[in-house]
């Protein structure tokens, strides 16, 4: 297999300031396309360090693939040195430093010595165009081991790797196509999961790797025999009747929208202590707009009084974190909004606010289909954010179940 | 400087399923606490390869943290490997066993063989206590070289971090203290900042970083030297006079919110195309609930008629992305929600619905401050998400800009 190395480089990374996402982007399509990623590196700006990570690495991969670093600030050290790790050194490119004027023209920035800099290039480097911003990618050959830096800018880097880099990997290595296929499984524990792979006793030529995260779970299947692939699939798929979702990547929002607009059903939320985020998981998939129409975040008891038209005696009684007021909240959003289908969200997500009775952790959601509502309560454990996405997840999964029932 | 190495096993991190937040996460604690992050790296479950890397590492290291690889499931090999790496082998650790046990009793799930493998550690390893969740961390010693493994399940890492181990790692290696200082800039470019940086000639014992990401930028002030640090942050706040936000790493929100809450004011949200992401982002902030008070996601059009009161003649003779429909967004908020001021956002967030006119990465924003509306219209680069991430960041930042005015 052809062996990809990620070098991820800017301090910022090692120091948290920046998650780094364009590792585990690129990881991704790496390796569905066929290659190998077996290392993923974050490395600081220090000049000494990166070349010698460079050096060490074209004597042990076959790609290298490097983000960050080709700005315009002091900091920016990739293309100074791959040239030096390479032995070739860096001169002004003129296509680059051409591209780069022309784009700060076009956006009326006035063009600095700083901005120069961005186009001092390992000498004889391939260029790889970037139609999202200033600096071009470039690509160094050397013992056998091929080095193509990319901005850090997510976007300029997706585009980049999309048009230009990916077609260029794929043309220099003919690679046997892999297959891979993921199911998402529902509302079961890893190890659960995990015993019913073993039972199937999976051949030895499909790789199988489960993961969790916060509530969901994807168990990939993966190999060179689709027809196998997918036999593995459907009897995965029937060992799990209630907990499947379904195939693919996509999200657990874009799955549900999915089945609504299949069903010609709208949706709509009312979220407290989600404060938007299911609302924003929604519209994070394009065209979600034939299907989601909207919410009320209603993270006051005032809002959800006033507009959701929750009975005061309600939240008195049962309190705004009870099935009672999620019930209430979804019937809301459903007649507010003039939807068939809502959800609703009232939690207690700390880190104060807890009590003996309704700790830290404790969710209450409604789900109204067609005037019927159903209503859970949920203990989440984690922190403030791992309460809130386990919160979305479990909203956005029992809907779905909901529907299919 | 006490060198780490933070080492997140899994290959889901390597084929990008899951994005690896904890080691920024711990890059952050570890470079403000003195530690010098020295390499960061994901490493898939292969036993040979993580046994390579461990034993390397002891010798290049102070401290290696590693995450992940502590489940049930056949690839988890954490404690296995840092057995084998370190030359003693693994062994049924009783104290690990007896906590795994008692935390299934508690939550009535039954013990099976998988589970069992958990507690098999490295022979006489350290234990550091995981109070959420099964798997407890354990330490080897080696070469001068300590190796903490913990859970890769964020919460539980971050908790057992905090508690056990940054306390474990600040005895062992007494540091001097170090410093650090974040300043917020808003609304300028990377080259713009870092001449003005350049200018300043900061001294060479004050290490300065600039970290830009979706229109956002910090300039972080390092040191051993507190006294320095805060007079040339003085001196970088004087010199961006209208662009400089905020010291501190809290997010734009939790800026915007300490803001309104000294001034007594409350704030609502209109949300089209970010769907929620800005009433999201306010109840990240824990204790929001004073000043956030909710909004309306008002994906359709229907909704901003009926819910915000936008004059249907204003979204057919303007569009609804336009600064009027904006305004009456903004004014519909405020209304609807009762809140002294509000900011609304709509747009075309893209890959489709853009036209000559309002290409996609138009966005179109409301402010509304005590009945007094201020409209701003953006065109943002970048994917779906980018935009979207822009548009939120832009707007929680402009009504700071007003608010201040």
């Amino acid at each position: 297999m052809v062996k990809v190395a990620i070098f991820a480089i800017g301090s910022e990374l090692l120091e948290g300031s920046i998650v780094d996402t364009n590792s585990a982007w690129l990881g991704k399509k790496l390796t569905k396309a066929g290659f190998d990623v077996t290392d993923i590196r974050l490395i600081p700006d220090h000049r000494e360090k990166i070349v010698k990570l460079l050096r060490e690495g074209m004597e042990t991969y076959d790609i290298i693939l490097t983000t960050g670093g080709l700005g315009p600030t002091f900091d920016d050290l990739t293309a100074e040195t791959l040239g030096e790790a390479a032995g070739v050194g860096t001169e002004m490119n003129e296509e680059a430093r051409r591209h780069m004027v022309e784009w700060l023209k076009k956006r009326n920035v006035s063009i600095k010595p700083s901005h120069e800099r961005q186009a001092l290039l390992p000498k004889g480097c391939m260029l790889f165009p970037n139609n999202s911003g200033t600096a071009m990618g470039f690509g160094v050959e050397k013992n056998s081991c091929t080095v193509v830096s990319m901005p850090g800018v997510p976007y300029e880097m997706y585009k980049m790797f999309d048009d230009f880099v990916m077609p260029f990997m794929l043309r220099k290595f003919s690679l046997n196509e892999r297959f891979s296929l993921d199911l998402r499984i529902g509302g079961l524990p890893e190890s659960d999961i995990d015993d019913v792979i073993r039972e199937l006793h999976l051949p030895s030529s499909l790789e199988c790797i489960i993961n969790v995260s916060k509530g969901e779970c994807f168990v990939k299947l993966r190999g060179f025999d689709k027809s196998l692939i997918d036999e593995y699939a459907l009897k995965l798929k029937d060992s799990f009747p209630r907990n499947f979702i379904g195939f693919g990547d996509d999200g657990m929002a874009a799955v549900l929208l999915r089945l609504l607009r299949e069903r010609d059903m709208t949706i709509s939320v009312a979220e407290s202590c989600t404060g938007g985020m299911i609302g924003a998981d929604f519209t994070s998939v394009a065209g979600a707009s034939d299907v989601f129409m909207g919410g009320i975040i209603s993270y006051s008891n005032d809002v959800k009084e006033r507009i959701l038209r929750v009975p005061k005696n309600i939240m008195i009684n049962h309190g705004a974190v009870s099935e009672e007021t999620a019930r209430a909240m979804a019937v809301g959003a459903a007649n507010t909004l003039q939807t068939r289908c809502a959800i609703s969200v009232t939690g207690v997500a700390g880190p104060d606010g807890g009590t003996d009775e309704k700790p830290v952790g404790t969710v209450c959601m409604g789900y109204c289909i067609d005037r019927d509502v159903v209503t859970k309560k949920h203990f989440f454990a984690g922190d403030r954010d791992a309460i809130r996405t386990r919160a979305v997840k479990t909203a956005l999964r029992e809907m779905t179940e909901l529907l299919k029932k």
